[in-house]
């Protein structure tokens, strides 16, 4: 379903936001107080348009209340990411994100009605350092507090060897649910699948299961 | 193995990544010039230390060449940032990865030696563009350029109903890696596994095999 958002704020985060939200075949009205954004926005956005967030005047002539979906991306201006924030609750948009720099803005905001908090820089300095922590770790996503799901470059001393030779899910408790060589992914492997260098594995296991993978194949 | 990082700035990027470095077991020196972030990482990472990056001779005093990776955290001064990617890369430190405010900063980087260039303000306005694009959508990896893995929740029209009778695979051409009810994860779903409200589907398909699948259950 086409949803209505408006994205206030044309930063890095509002305007890559903008970007993927029209990719997806939405509606996005991108909304900043900085008109050489707003015109960098212009062929992206459905419509960009240059107007200060914390007039409420403004917000009311945009249509704001009629949004499915408002996103606060301002960063800096405390004051100026809060009032808007207040306003587009009290227009009655259903759903407003608003992007906060710390975990006090983030209290703040959810007092006044923020339906959804985020904190880009802190979730990303996570996601690296995930990385980095690991040679072979590409991507991953927590499925539980004890569950992993990650995607990681099959390591050297994999090479050659097939799934029962490997016996990981034996030896780590791990379980490899699908490998990926090119473009091509095998969702199903079987005992006698072989790893080959450059092949990327998907694995569910716990944080321990899969740091002890990852440390026994260093 | 344990890993030696070096990591200047502290801001909510350069902290949170610190964080994450050192709960995976590394050891992190963190340098910021402001004291007070100094101060507040001095309990969470190995060492900190307030220093001027783009002064060499204090980056030689602190053994800079001797860290495995270095990671340079410095968003708004880019001058800062430059030189002290060229200094950590003269000091011979085998990795150094560079958080960059846009393209053009990035390019340069690369010119005088980064190894890896992050964009963590783009990058999160990808990732929640995707996640708002669709209401069920908790988290993704893009595989390839073709092929993507997302966590979703199931909708509320499969609850009740086996895979069987869902039949995704022939439906919808992507496939039911894992359901996660809540801490379980069933790893090898089988035709008669059943769906239920609240569970959590890991699936395997292209993205436009997976926005139709979202679609038909909106
Ligand atoms: N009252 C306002 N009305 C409209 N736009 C505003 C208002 N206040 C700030 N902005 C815009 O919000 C955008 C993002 O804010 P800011 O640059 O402070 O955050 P940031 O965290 O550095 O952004 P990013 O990390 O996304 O680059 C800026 O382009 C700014 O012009
Ligand atoms: N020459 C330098 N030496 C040491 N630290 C520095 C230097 N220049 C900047 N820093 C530190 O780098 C940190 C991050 O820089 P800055 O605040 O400009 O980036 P930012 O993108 O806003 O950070 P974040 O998004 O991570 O909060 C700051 O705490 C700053 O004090
Ligand atoms: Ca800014
Ligand atoms: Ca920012
Ligand atoms: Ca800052
Ligand atoms: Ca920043």
């Amino acid at each position: 379903m086409k949803k209505q958002f408006i994205v206030i704020g044309l930063g890095r985060f509002g305007s890559s936001l903008t970007k993927t939200l029209v990719e997806a075949g939405h509606e996005v009205l991108a909304v900043d107080k900085d008109i050489s954004l707003v015109q960098e926005m212009a062929e992206i956005a459905t419509h960009a348009i240059q107007a200060d967030s914390t007039d409420e005047s403004v917000l009311k002539e945009l249509g704001a209340g009629n949004f499915s979906h408002g996103i606060v991306a301002i960063g800096e201006n405390l004051q100026a990411s809060i009032l808007t924030t207040l306003l587009l609750k009290e227009m009655q948009i259903p759903k407003v994100t608003v992007k906060a720099r710390n975990i006090m803005h983030g209290k703040v905001l959810t007092k006044i009605g923020a339906d959804q908090i985020v904190y880009p820089e802190r979730d990303m300095g996570i996601r690296l350092g995930r990385q980095l922590s690991s040679d072979n770790l590409i991507d991953y996503i927590e499925l539980s507090p004890h569950y992993h799901l990650v995607e990681m470059k099959a390591p050297k001393a994999m090479n050659g060897l097939t799934l029962q030779q490997l016996d990981i899910r034996a030896k780590y408790g791990c379980n490899v649910m699908a490998i990926r060589s090119d473009e091509e992914i095998n969702i199903s492997p079987r005992a006698e699948d072989t790893i080959q260098t450059g092949d990327t594995l998907l694995l569910i296991g716990s944080s321990e299961e899969i740091n002890e993978l990852e440390r026994k194949y260093e």
